[in-house]
């Protein structure tokens, strides 16, 4: 996510606003290379749907994979001893948005997150023509780090179910987010919604240079530590989706693979509301938050001038 | 956090000190940005406040979260294997603090603690007249914070506590410490006094451009290995408050909630000693160590020039 | 490996491309120092080979040194009480790679890997002719490393095989790889491959600078991140070796102290399939696909410009 | 430890060395400030030895504090849960040398312990004549550490060894270290020479700015992970001592308190020969390795021009 804010910053330009220091950033030189074969030119179009995949996909990977080690692990058929405890599964899904954000923040501003995605255009100018083709890449990204984490375990899923193919919302959980049974439906939003919230604050501040940010490129350690918090504090009752792909994408590959409707249809369709809608909602009153009461950057429409002056930019 | 030096050292600037490095801040630059709307001038003054609010909410959130989530889930009514093990309760601490410092840092000096707004106030000259709004935004996040985690988990709460709406002391403790029941107080007001000694020396040190200072941005990562080893080494016999704001923030929200007087009236009124007067106490003298023996700016009041050389900037 | 992408950005400046930004890089500089005494020069040809050495040798001492350790203390004749849990052997392999790569990163680019070497040497034009010093300094680095180790855990192994000498495949897991009985080679195959192509993937992100990269000298911190998620969520079912020279070296030194045959001829050589094939082509697909869809530096083989641009560098 | 290479560069100034890059450092300016009171040339004085005696009584803190929390709380008299995992003596061990180093890094070069002290003497040019003040102010830093963590802790000696004032090796072993029984006293020395070689050979490659030496200010984040590491893969035969100040300070102040002899007449005075004489002796030889086979810079002595050329610096 390292770049995003450079590349809002650019948008606004033409306003004469006074320029952020630069970070040393070479994006704009970049920007002139010149093709050196045929390709180039299909791959410029195709990195950043590529990063919002590979992100996704990585994320998914690492944080449905340590689901389901240490989920897994823990029967005695599987592993000889536990290859997970809590600590383990904290330093997972840390790792897991860490290396998301580090493969693609620099390409295309890290978001593997369509709550995120949504948050930028809404508040910041990040531009709505682009938002399909990074939910999709985002999702698709989700899709195949399921399945790939579901290749790497099935034979100790089917060892845990009881059976070759035998696929119950036992071990689904480990994938699509499934909550705890006395969970109200509303506590479940509540606690999505809160999660996302937190993400969306802290990375609004470390990528704020006026605020806590860090030097380029080290962002993602910052996501690394929040979710460490949000798996060690706040990751207990709904699982923590927190991102509408990472929860959607591994869910219809259950379905896919053999866990059947179950996995939509439980608790009067709970993967639609708290999984997707709570992030999507917090995402938005987070950023509202902070561009409400800190941000100072003229990118965010907090800050714009009225209607005369609505930045050219978003015509673009 | 990281900001904060900076602000410090701007004070001396009229003593024609040798400035120190200017790590590339654009804060004086931010300073004289136009007004783009008729909101901008409020929240120039809401920034400072609504930061520390932030930042300390967000501390107290992942703090008591993950007191809450490892305390709680051991009860096999709450989940089916625990959720947390001290491993974890150390990374959700360091994440707290860590967050708390990245979500402020830039804009407020990331204090999060009335202790530590206090010790630099007397030795480092921040402006007395701005420690009541820092203090009261520190308290009220400490409640927010608090209400926040309380709201995510009462059902959890219900269940260890055997009825819906039961409270006492059995879960207070994971908001408002409670030590451990052999401590003595004077031991309690020792161990307070020790990890918020700790907590300032370390904190004084990175942020002294004459000592090891990281680099701008990365200050909080230091603060989230002070609190991985707090919590490992020195957090078993009080919780480790080390913070009055983040302990009565959370004592206030649980006595509103129905835990009553007891969480204010055990071991003959506990709050107030030792979570409360220990760190500020903890906090002077770790300054006053450090700025004795080690420290060379000439912001502290022990490196001033006498009487007459008193500097210009304590009368602002 | 924090230099290993400059030093690649060097054979293509014959070829006029817009340099990336120096990162303060004082290479150059040092090239041309004088050489003060006889030993120097012997030095310059040496270096690279014992960085190599150095680093793999590092990885092994505290990967294998984690696996014994966590391993070997569940056993209560080793240990009152266990000296590992899941989250200490993630962090045991975390600080695996990342001090490797922290010791040999600005001489040799840190690769301590055969198969990052290969893939290096396939897709960015590292030389071909340093290929062979590089493995063999990585798979010596593996057998002295694994040498410490052993030598420093013999008494437990003896205890936990239950007598002086005797050595089974019991306790050789800790040291080469051994998957759990139920796994397919099928599935191992794809279990290595796919570690290694998440690792590669991340590396090559993260020594671009167009993408995320740290600050120089922070990759291995990066390294660090993605062996805590590999532990994690990845290492259950084959015990990740991820790196020829890590798995080999190991194994060569279990068979010369006593474990005999065994530690090759189980499961009809997976020795030679899982850890070394699966690696090696696991990192040339990442490989792949970073530098197909995402990559735009010159120094790839996708961003050729046809065979009359093919580049002099190669031909050096 | 940031700045330790800096200042050994300044000494070879007048060789006409080619300089490194100054890593922007703020020192030499530092050192032409003014005299503001008449405090400031004893400070000037007291400096060093405060920053090594703040360190290493931060790293005494933190690390027995970690092995009192974990070891005594498995008493359930201590506390109703395990206040300690592994995972958690590897981060609390982490952060105590990583706090020692960032307290006194940029002022002493934060050695914090006696065998690196006398290793940087031998082989890198830092004058000898500080050499003994050093080590005074390492071992009163590990005296006065223990005693604040026996001072915090002795409410949980006291139960955990049966009644009042009891003090047997039980305990003593969570200061100075005790090795597990098996281990041969070779094993232990060999145990105890590895750990500080590899912590040596870590910390001369992140200060060597020709190798993987990350930004200034984040060399104690590299030690952190190391710590992770020796405690994680080595940690468990002998206790890792690795440095005389944190073994012998902590044992003379349980000789003082009331442990009496035994912590010294055990297994024939174990604490001269593997506590003390193995660190020192072990980061002498990753010294020389270091030096002969990577090291290029002019102030180790492998790198002298012979007998004329022997730098005047030697003989301030």
């Amino acid at each position: 996510m390292s770049r995003s804010s450079e590349k809002l910053g650019q948008s606004s330009a033409s306003l004469g606003e006074i320029p952020t220091e630069s970070n040393l950033d070479p994006v704009p030189m970049h920007d002139v290379q010149i093709e050196p074969n045929w390709w180039w030119k299909y791959r410029q179009i195709l990195r950043e749907p590529a990063a919002e995949f590979a992100g996704t996909m990585l994320l998914v990977i690492f944080g449905t994979g340590v689901n389901c080690q240490a989920g897994l692990s823990t029967n005695t058929g599987v592993a000889s001893s536990p290859k997970g405890d809590w600590g383990s599964v904290c330093l997972g899904w840390g790792a897991a948005i860490a290396l998301g954000a580090w493969v693609s923040g620099g390409v295309s501003g890290g978001h593997i997150n369509p709550a995120i995605t949504l948050a930028f255009a809404t508040w910041r100018g990040f531009p709505w023509k682009k938002v399909p083709v990074y939910i999709i890449s985002q999702l698709l990204g989700g899709i195949v780090g399921a399945g790939i984490v579901y290749s790497n375990y099935f034979h100790a899923i089917d060892i845990v179910e009881g059976g070759r193919g035998v696929r119950t919302l036992l071990t689904a959980g480990n994938f699509g987010t499934i909550p705890l049974d006395y969970m109200t439906n509303v506590s479940c939003f509540f606690s999505e919604f809160l999660g996302t919230a937190i993400l969306v604050l802290v990375l609004l501040a470390v990528l704020d240079s006026r605020n806590g940010a860090p030097p380029s490129g080290l962002v993602p350690l910052v996501l690394f530590v929040t979710f460490l918090g949000i798996t060690a504090s706040l990751g207990m009752e709904t699982s923590f989706a927190i991102n509408p792909a990472r929860d959607l994408g591994p869910r219809l590959l259950t379905s896919m693979v053999g866990y059947g409707k179950a996995v939509y249809t439980f608790r009067h369709h709970y993967w639609i509301w708290c999984p997707i809608m709570a992030p999507i909602l917090g995402a938005q009153v987070a950023a509202m938050f902070y561009d409400v009461f800190i941000y100072q950057g003229h990118e965010s429409i907090v800050n714009r001038r009225g209607k005369i002056g609505r930045r050219l930019a978003d015509m673009v």
